[in-house]
């Protein structure tokens, strides 16, 4: 009993840490070793937890609830491949920049590299794509140890929660007997709180780039991907004093709810603008500022690396700025809020103009678009129509991110859209929803192509142990739609066989194990009748079958149209 | 075109090597960075290719390959968290001893830390659960890089199969294009082949061993898993010059096809045995002889922990020696084979006859086994009596393993038996079955629970695009079965939420989605009507609906009842 009451304080104590560092939830897979762990989690009021059997789901699901609250989300698994298959997801959270508090249980020292069941090598085993990794004492009697752990969980914490945030590990050797006393009280902590600070400009930095913008000619600012609770409205007004451009990735969740000044300076459809040669070479930017990522546009990446700026300002916290096009000339490392303050003043010029009347051109254009039977782009725009304002989307990382920077124009909605770009895997998407939709407790939406959704169906388990509330509109194209648009596709060998690879699944059955809501959609009247069906159960799923070669060819003929009409009114 | 020369002659030269060093298949997964290898993978003839959209069932497919054949398989995927899904049976491989050729595409230097899309730090991101990685140049018009390249595969390679065997990590930049020429020749190669050796004892080690079994009593022979193509005969020759009694895990394959006088040495039901306190105390074992892995058995491990062998000899190819128990006191670190062939003479015991005895009691009680309806032990038994001469069998590596190790008798019908034991993780096992199948092309049988089919339900996606042919025993006892035998099922705080875990699915509806023939199976006299049913698909789905508590009950009872009758026998 001395040991039980030595391992149940060790737990606690943990719990209590975790808990003062700003952990509220942890995603738990069902084990052995992590016993006494998932007892203190369960038995604690102030975390909430989280059953997910899929080790891989499980971790995507807390990234996905990371990801929506900007809390750090605890995962807790026991020992050998089960730790294993949360390497996907602490990969996507390393690059999303996202707070996961990744804990492994692990066998003690002398079950070690001896052969024994379940035990793998943990150390460390998440390499560079956690920001940090402890190997954790056994539970003991010590007072000393007690209080280093109360302090390092408070560390790691600190080291997931500092920009860049992301992901940290923590592997917890535990030594049977694992069972806890659940009457024992929580030991008192002896380390208090942690208050972090902010990076800010220092005065002298501030005064340089003020002035290089200040004396800036034909200036674009870039928005890419936002964090959760970023200040669209200081954002703007930044914009408005600049009156430049901006280019707003879908994933800045800067094309809705644009302030009615400031709906000109805004321009979403830069993707087909930059499709168009004459529009290019009257558009070229001398400075720009990017905030966040480089945007989904691989049209704007082209247009950024042929006429490289010359004045290219990145706004990022890390100190390895994103520029995979080699363009950037300046680096601002603080968080864009602290760049957004500083007080500039311009007037309008021909350069704004120009952007803003094409954009209105590409949105009149995209407004009429009806596409082609078997056409994706189609149904994008006519789930962008519908949606009610106050919804939340969760977009698939392949092709369905890049029809919404499509067809997604302006809109007074206030619409928050989501992805998975930190590696742009189609993997964990429908967990990442899943997890999303939890913490937001919004109607949701998850597009989705059919091998991404194949990938993750697994994360439907998740809605077996609590209550969810998301509809998925699987775009079933029967394999890898991103690849016709690809070189690869203009090359017959083996394209099926490697590239297309279709399953010819649909997912009706899945629907049904589930016991989820299902249609089965053919046209985009039919999209338009169902997604305006009435919602009765926790999971709907629509399913859409489109057509890969229709849908690339009913897209060019989009692009051709945006060319034609900015390139004829010109 | 002068790249796309010397990308395809990179790619073609890599391929050979691969083939020179003895690859015959790999598992692709479709992405576009690795389309140079693909291409020519799939345009190679001696190259025999596998689609798996799911990277972490494809990883799981191509460790059934090489569990199988006992050959070299690729596995190749794109950059980014694709790579990241292979982890876990990277981990399993590095355990089990198996030879992945993990090949990650990866983006060129100019794109890597900088943002770019589906870009991760991917050198040496499986860490110590590969024996070997490495960053390949880029393709180049250098001859020294050829040459350096075609000896590192073979290094690679050779890295993989020395023993003990294990995952190996190529990560290959390719720069686009990514276009190869399929009509180009492949290179000459300047490396020739690799001759690998065989450890062999010294003559003197050899003197000191055979002088330790000359002299030992109450000995004992231990077989854990064995690996593909271990040669029974020799082992049994070796069993019968000693005399001794020899336990054989399942996993062994050696409780099929005993010659007829080694029989009696033979002991399958030393799990059921040891839980006689009396029968223990006779049967302590003064010398102990273990080849490979120590068996599932967790009353063995007990039986030998509480009564350590005064001598304890581990065979096993690997300097880090399996010995979670401390209880090895000399380790040969050679192949099985070598010590087969050691000559050795000794006269049968008494403690050989003990053992022998009470395992043929044991037997009678195995075969009048009926179990109470709802357990799985009986599904077990039924299932071996059933399954034909010439068949495989694969086994899920919580509960199926165990039961198996129970019920499983010795028989004359040459069965052959797999199971991830070498991180005993309940993922990736339908596509290990898939994978095994694939390799040996007899009738396959994989018995698994609920949840550990549900894990890799992925699995079955590489039915859509290759032959397969299994039958599916899912024993369904809705979550954790494995559990309710450990002390967390005494306590009832969070019991079902955190170990039962019940999703209430039924696997109907997968049978529907994959075209699977499919019976639900509430009963055994059912179970052996099914069982018993003509096969009309590829894949064929038993869902057994059993009992967590009653299957414990069962299984006690089982127990009870050989404890008493060997102790009354005594």
């Amino acid at each position: 009993m001395v040991e039980q009451k030595i391992l149940t304080g060790h737990v606690l104590r943990m719990t209590e840490s975790l808990l003062k560092a700003g952990v509220e939830a942890a995603v738990i897979s069902p084990g052995s070793r992590s016993t006494p762990l998932a007892y203190a989690f369960a038995a604690s009021e102030g975390i909430q937890t989280y059953m997910q059997v899929d080790e891989r789901s499980a971790a995507y699901f807390a990234l996905g609830l990371a990801k929506a609250s900007g809390k750090p989300v605890i995962l807790l698994c026991t020992s050998g491949t089960a730790a294993s298959n949360y390497h996907p997801a602490i990969t996507e959270a390393f690059y999303a920049r996202l707070p996961l508090i990744v804990m492994t249980a692990d066998r003690p020292h002398e079950l070690r590299g001896v052969g024994a069941p379940q035990a793998i090598d943990q150390l460390n085993m998440y390499g560079k794509h956690v920001k940090f990794s402890v190997d954790l004492p056994l539970a003991e009697d010590n007072r000393e140890l007690d209080r280093y752990l109360e302090r390092h969980i408070q560390r790691a914490v600190s080291v997931s929660l500092t920009q860049p945030m992301g992901p940290i590990h923590l592997n917890i050797p535990l030594r049977e007997p694992l069972l806890i006393d659940f009457d024992q009280q929580t030991p008192a902590s002896s380390f208090m709180e942690t208050y972090s600070g902010q990076t800010q400009l220092t005065s002298e930095a501030e005064k340089r780039f003020s002035k290089i913008l200040s004396v800036a000619e034909n200036g674009l600012i870039i928005a890419g991907e936002m964090p959760v609770g970023f200040d669209k409205r200081t954002f703007w007004k930044f914009a408005k004093s600049l009156q430049w451009p901006v280019l707003v990735d879908p994933l800045s969740n800067l094309r809705s709810e644009v302030p009615e000044d400031c709906k000109e300076l805004c321009i979403a459809h830069y993707d087909a603008l930059l499709k168009s040669d004459a529009f290019k070479k009257q558009a070229v930017a001398h400075t720009v500022i990017r905030f966040g990522p480089q945007p989904v546009s691989k049209p704007l990446s082209l247009f950024l690396k042929n006429n490289p700026p010359t004045v290219y300002i990145a706004i990022d916290e890390a100190p390895e700025f994103r520029d995979s096009l080699g363009v950037v000339t300046h680096h601002l490392q603080v968080s864009p809020d602290s760049v957004l303050r500083i007080p500039i003043e311009r007037l309008q010029t021909d350069h704004t103009r120009l952007w803003s009347r094409a954009d209105r051109i590409a949105e009149v254009v995209t407004k009429e678009y009806t596409g082609m039977p078997g056409d994706e782009g189609i149904i994008v725009k006519t789930l962008l129509e519908y949606l009610p304002s106050g919804s939340d989307l969760v977009s698939g990382s392949s092709m369905p991110i890049r029809d919404l920077d499509t067809f997604f124009s302006q809109t007074d909605k206030e619409l928050t859209l989501f992805s998975n770009r930190g590696a742009n895997g189609i993997d964990g998407v429908v967990s990442t929803a899943f997890g999303i939709q939890t913490v937001r407790q919004r109607p949701t939406y998850l597009l989705i192509g059919d091998l991404s959704f194949l990938h993750d169906v697994n994360g439907l388990i998740v809605s077996r142990f609590h209550k969810t509330n998301l509809t998925i509109i699987i775009l079933n194209n029967d394999g890898g739609g991103i690849f016709s648009y690809l070189p690869q596709s203009t090359v017959p060998n083996h394209f099926e066989e490697l590239f297309g690879t279709p399953t010819g699944l649909t997912f009706e059955h899945i629907a049904a194990m589930y016991d989820a809501q299902y249609a089965a959609i053919h046209s985009v009247d039919e999209f338009e009748a169902e997604i305006r069906n009435e919602k009765t159960k926790n999971v709907r799923i629509l399913e859409v079958f489109t057509n890969r070669p229709i849908n690339v060819q009913s897209h060019r003929a989009y692009w051709a149209e945006v060319v034609e009409r900015i390139e004829k009114n010109d």
